[in-house]
């Protein structure tokens, strides 16, 4: 394996695909937002990329097997709007420039061989040192009409200011390239390792925009879970933002 | 030198071969394992692999030669059961991603075409601060069939999680992808940079497993020489698990 | 996208065009003398970099777009003599040797087929731990000629010594070996973030050279906001050269 | 420039060439011996080796040029014995395994495409915390005929252990792999940026067995200038080995 690759899992006929790529990063909020859509949407595996630029490390299941990392794709029908809905998840990104130019485009050129013209990447933007009570939704896309749509939707757009590392910003830049519609939404969050409750304000989003059926309920769970462990860390003297909760203790139902 | 390659030493008529794979890693209980298993079962040089993402080094010999690092692949028979045995050792794994994915699947290829179709890795499980005196041995295997296989022998299965880094996991990872049955056994390990402990756990699994005639004296002898300095260590007044043991003083009879 | 690529933006006939690299480095000082020359110049978008070697990061805008990072050549005529004046700038440089080496040869490879012959790069020479208040200008160059037209201009030649890193070392020695004329002209600077007044110098070298017409005023302004800084600085009690001024508080008209 | 490339400057009729490698490394001891020989034999420069894994910088002149980093073939005959010695001297080695592997065996095999068959590297051996007065030279050959010929010397053969990093031991590695002879003679050295001393024994074990015609003394001078300096140091009260003595006052003549 010199490249990154992909291999059709289930190889089906998709109509008018939008894809929603949710991969590990910043506060944990894209993959909590893509493992939630993955699983609530009830999607199929489509393909699964592999790629040499993954860390050199193979992934332990819960049955005792042992399997390559891999990003993967899944499918399924929108059965309000008819869209087919292509979800990207994944164990990680790649750890080098390289790679990330390798991984990001090869999916967007897959993505556009599916028939697709539009991508949304999910991340958390990292803005505050507390935990976000009310996280706002910020939004970067490749042209005005993405742009003028998401706003709409309360998407605060031309606000952020740097950079969008890896995927999350990869993969719209690419879009644009290879002329196709994109936007990355950033859910805004503060220093938390895994953080539900931005996950949450970005899932509202993609549920309007995309009229999307899903429930935010598990999702909610663990945006309680954090909240108690904080609020408990605060009587326990520590002011918050001092000291990072623990991951919830239960294991996440979306991770893996 | 572009690319991995192996080069043969001594090509010879393989059966049904199983293929032992102990290379430097946690605890050293891959190289521990695996150069037990060459000394004892008087295996024949097969076959060196050469890597330009191995660290640039050239290895000193002890007659005051120098080469190359490289893995190098041992064979011999197995008396009782006339299965070929082929066991991998070597100086060092690849340092990036990049080359432990072109390593590791050149070596489970170069396999393959020997015609065989299972695979065992040597690892150490660090899941302790202390010196483990009765270590357990996890395994995680490609398929059902082969878990099976394992938990009759005792070998936990579905316990470990997490990654299994270098070759230790994608050799079994790769096994999986081009159709062959693999596991990597696990040692559990405390710490210790040489735990000769950990390997005699996996070197009784292997020998069970794959009824192999080999004495296992010699490395009870390191076994015997760290727990001595851990004792002493321990009447100085450190508490076990505060100091790092040294390396045995003799040199290892393993190593090179 | 394997390999550091150029698109032309807007093809054009040039004549005897002469390159001048700003691109981002010590005291920001080739961004600052490289975007002041294209705003100054009017000067039109000729053709884009974009490379796998750049970090994996995709550039927010301040309208909400999102884009590849990139170089970007624009090219003018200078009315006063005829000459093209082409102009490189950028988000950033390679992270690797070997992305530098394939970017900085491409850039000189590119700006040969253009026609061109000569080649100026601007950098900062950090050998000072106090802000430079008269910065001298310092130059290297690939033959005698271009040494003893720099020396007429006032440019310190032969006095620096060591290495000159990224693009404003590795884009002359390449002109060199491409069979034209370059020089590095590097502004003195004392550990400032971005020093305009280092810039200024540089451009002054420039202007003279190239017989440009350009006005000074606009980096005349981030060179007065950052005195003023250092000044109230001092008076607080800050030794000069203790404290690092923030970056001026307007965005500096230059930069992306 | 994808890969690393050797261009000559002067191609000549070598006779049975020896190539003495003398590349910066541990306490500078190859660099020393390479630019020692380069002067004091009056090699001629013979080829240049350029390539992209060599730190991205470009190498300023006394002379105010600029150029590009580089390995550099010198040659000359000795007029003792009519062989033809051909010294390979630079600024800097690559910093990553792959370029290592690359630029190395490109050496070896260039070398051998001069008809080339012994090849000697240079490097330091540090195993002391302090100026070593009386440095004894280590040496690791390919094969036992060389390893008899250097303990005729007094080269002290089979009692280093590890691994010798870079070019003093890759390129004599590789040189095994292509059929030639080759060794690494390593000068004891304790912590010196810059060892003469160390050097100086080197060279004494080259003059005799080459029959090379050199003079020591502009060796010897920066010897005297090292201990004086580590004189004046212990008498202010460091002691020895707690201290490094600043490189000598003098540029060297010797490096670039």
């Amino acid at each position: 394996m010199d490249k990154t690759s992909i291999y059709y899992n289930n190889k089906q006929k998709l109509k008018n695909p939008v894809l929603i790529v949710g991969l590990p990063g910043i506060g944990t909020v894209g993959s909590l937002v893509g493992e939630h859509l993955r699983n609530t949407l009830k999607a199929k595996r489509l393909a699964t990329l592999y790629s040499p630029h993954f860390l050199h490390q193979a992934i332990m299941m819960k049955n005792g097997g042992l399997r390559l990392a891999s990003n993967r794709f899944y499918s399924c029908i929108n059965e309000k709007t008819g869209q087919s809905i292509v979800i990207l998840v994944g164990d990680m990104q790649a750890g080098t420039p390289e790679g990330q130019y390798e991984i990001n485009e090869r999916i967007v050129r897959f993505f556009k061989s599916l028939g697709g013209s539009t991508v949304y990447t999910v991340g958390g933007y990292n803005i505050s040192t507390q935990y976000v009570n009310k996280p706002r939704v910020f939004g970067v896309a490749t042209d005005k009409e993405t742009r003028e749509n998401l706003k709409k939707e309360g998407v605060i757009i031309g606000q952020a200011a740097g950079a969008v590392w890896g995927s999350a910003g990869l993969i719209v830049a690419f879009s644009k390239e290879h002329g196709m519609h994109g936007a990355c939404l950033m859910g805004e969050t503060g220093m938390l390792e895994i953080d539900a409750n931005a996950a949450k304000a970005v899932l509202e989003k993609l549920k309007s925009m995309l009229k999307l059926d899903i429930d935010l309920s598990s999702i909610d769970k663990i945006k309680a879970e954090t909240e108690n462990l904080l609020k408990e860390m605060e009587k326990a003297g520590g002011a918050p933002g001092d000291q990072q909760p623990p991951p919830p203790s239960q294991p996440l139902p979306y991770i893996r």
